[in-house]
């Protein structure tokens, strides 16, 4: 066995970590269980033992003993991944960096904060607000998720098409490697010498190591914001002039679309003022000086007319324009009032091909019984289809996971991925067989081997085995036959 | 001996290359010689063999052969590169990639261009130029660097304050391991599955792997951009004139400085109109929309003047604009007009260190007995000390060195970081020991083993081993004293 020291006693263990104060320790099952699944709850496991370190020492001497013990841990944040990545093991340590929530200094004139992992993500923005400053990504959960989580996901958001990803918005991390090394990766300046090791750190899903600090950048909050709403009664239409903005050199600072189904639940749950009548619409927020924003503003209404759009309206006041975003931003609670369960994929696709992604979509739902709401990252591809089912019907919901696996397999087969900012975690590690080949798999393997070489942290996660991928068929891209042959790949 | 085969005949070696066409071996001396040196010409050796692949499958059998003959290998671009990364070895190949010189594919949609290793920088720019489009990064060396030596030195430019290093303009690229195998990196999605093994290779300098194509972003060409000039008669305000512009939220795109004597040689050759009584010159790019940069001109001035700048000058034609970059595009070349030689710095301070640590140069100018100009990437903190020298007086070029090493721990003392753009290479690579703690060279020394455990691609280049630093006396940041403890550190 692998994990020889699962047997082990938990008293046994937790005397290994003489330093550790007893508020720290979670151990009794009905607590446990708050930590049992993250954001993707249909997948749950019970952990072995919780542990909510205070210090950055507490977290070195806990994976130094995990290390010594052979016991693998899984770092928690705030919970709300949506890919299974904080999912724990019946075997292992879950080590939740919850009290790790202070914001540990502003420095306005260089536009950097230091913070914990475990600070809110919007918790930043809010206390840099003082200052006419924020920090740009944006996750739906952004009330709620840490910014730890953000970097070992590279959250996006709304505004990541102008903005960038979590990884263009940090400068610094300290992370506490499985020998319980604290190394700073990255830096102040534009670059840093040696190997990129901050951007590799980012999005690796807890593989590599554990992130006890985090220096984000902040930018200044933009002079005026400005949204555009467009109906369109042809999805294909809509996507049409999203590529003709972008083609016009403009970068909004969000472009998001909605489909049928997700005007009709967003607008039923928190009146937006979507027209119900629209096959999709466009949602383009504009931000800048304000001589800027009205010039582009003039521009995307233009483009959005001569696009067939049937409707074009800009946010008359700043109220409007809120009440615009409420409904996107609702999009996902309320596709869970119209559905006892959601499923909510994660994928990016090349612009061009929305509309045959769309329809396919529309005949796989069909196809598996389940319907779909599509709400849709335009700008940069990333699409978000909502599978409704009702996980006390039996054998639905495993028939929702193929029915994702499918749609993740056919934006790989358009030339997209399986993953826009979501993660791989648990729920897409059959598709990474997909989307890379054998040598790239590998390369991945040797990787985490640098870092971790006995598979303790975050083990089962994010990168498949070759084993794994042997059974679950592979047919990567750049081999064989794609999952969607028919279909044009750009 | 680690390399046991270079003892080996190259009529052996070669006989292992049937594949390889004559024209693309380079054997006789006098042709090596061409090869014995990049643009850190202080370094020179003579390569054993220098191979000119045509073809992926090329490059492929070249690796295999070299890994299973135990013969090490450095690749090569253009060749002008400032830290000495493409130096190469008396016991190995040299690899230049300068026959992959084809632009395979531009996507004008996705605003996205498929080259080879070896196209020019500035030729990507002029391909797509038709297009309204252009590739950001700007190294002064554009007219003839590569895209494969911008991404091993993840290359930055007068512009990379507003559009970012190398890093942030690519998207994919195709990578043979030692091993021989074939990797796609990155990908065309905002954010791509598995580790972003794109960034941990760019800037990585050769160590782990061969990059036989890039997939590069293009922007479209701003509407409009204008220069300021502003004249300061103290390096302190002009210093201050920088943060003011960064802390009003402008981000130009180029923020330079000069000193006096980088004025002098800059005006003496190429006329640019430069103010010869000044101390200090800056030179601010703005672009954007005709709107916004008229806005920001009119700001910009303003905090110009309060900053006690001497005298503004806005460009008042393109062609007094393409005047005023000439000089400052001209500074390394006009400052080789008045010294025999000179050698080129590269390091990063944070913004308001720089009138502590121009006063410490001079001192140490004085010290060492030459005189050094100081051109300034203001906005990014990367600031390039030329040093002036004769290679022909004994003891001076190890005089300069050594001046130059103590710049490099100058940086770090006062928080910054050894390298701006350069890379490491062979000249700063005992700074490294300064700049990084043992445990995060040992990480940095797995990451390689994870691409070339071997150790044969770029030896003894970038990051030093831990004997090396044991030797050069490490005085770490995080750990012991800095080597300027009376600065202030920020």
């Amino acid at each position: 066995m692998k994990y020889a020291a699962q047997m082990s006693d938990l008293d046994t263990f937790l005397a290994g970590l003489p330093d550790l104060p007893d508020h720290c320790v979670v151990r009794e099952s009905e607590e446990r269980r708050a930590y049992e699944c993250d954001g993707l709850s249909a997948y749950r496991r019970m952990p072995w033992l919780v542990l909510l370190p205070e210090t950055v020492e507490q977290v070195q001497a806990i994976v130094r003993h995990c290390q010594s013990s052979g016991i693998p841990v899984v770092a928690r944040g705030a919970g709300t991944g949506l890919s299974g990545g904080a999912l724990p093991l019946e075997n292992g340590v879950l080590l939740s960096l919850a009290k790790f929530n202070r914001i540990l200094d502003i420095d306005v004139a260089n536009r950097l904060a230091r913070v914990q992992p475990g600070v809110r993500n919007l918790a930043i923005s809010e206390a840099v607000d003082q200052h006419g400053l924020y920090y740009a990504p944006d996750p739906s959960s952004q009330i709620a998720c840490s910014i730890g989580g953000n970097v070992a996901e590279n959250a996006g958001g709304v505004h990541c098409l102008k903005y960038g990803l979590t990884v263009h918005n940090i400068s610094e991390i300290q992370l506490v490697t499985i020998d319980g090394e604290l190394l700073t990766l990255g830096g102040r300046a534009l670059d840093a010498a040696g190997y990129d090791l901050l951007a590799l750190l980012t999005g690796s899903e807890g593989l590599l190591g554990i992130i006890v600090e985090v220096t984000v950048k902040l930018l200044p909050k933009p002079e005026r914001a400005q949204v555009i709403l467009a109906a369109f009664d042809d999805v294909t239409k809509a996507g049409a002039a999203v590529g003709s903005i972008i083609a016009a050199g403009i970068i909004p600072a969000g472009l998001e679309m909605m489909d049928k189904l997700s005007i009709q639940a967003a607008e039923d749950f928190v009146h937006a003022g979507y027209p119900l009548d629209a096959a999709a619409i466009l949602l383009c927020e504009l931000d800048g000086t304000s001589e800027e924003v009205s010039e582009h503003v003039f521009k995307v209404r233009e483009l959005l007319k001569s696009s067939g759009a049937t409707e074009v309206r800009t946010a008359k006041s700043d109220a409007e324009r809120v009440r615009f975003w409420k409904g996107r931003k609702a999009a996902f609670p309320a596709v869970g009032r119209i559905s006892p369960d959601y499923y909510c994929m994660d994928g990016t696709i090349p612009r061009k091909a929305l509309p045959q992604v769309l329809q396919t979509i529309e005949d796989l739902s069909k196809q598996y019984g389940l319907p779909v709401a599509n709400v849709f990252h335009a700008g940069d591809g990333n699409l978000h289809p909502l599978i409704l089912y009702d996980a006390n019907k039996p054998g639905e919901l495993e028939r929702t996971e193929e029915f994702g696996g499918r749609i993740l397999e056919l934006c790989i087969s358009v030339g997209g991925t399986i993953t826009g900012e979501h993660g791989v975690g648990m729920e897409k590690i059959n598709q990474m067989c997909t989307q890379f080949n054998e040598a790239e798999l590998q390369q991945f393997h040797a990787v985490k081997a640098a870092f971790d070489p006995g598979g303790l942290l975050n083990p089962g996660k994010a990168i498949p085995t070759l084993a794994r991928c042997a059974e679950f068929g592979s047919m990567h891209v750049h081999g064989g036959q794609l999952p969607f042959p028919e279909l044009e790949r750009f």
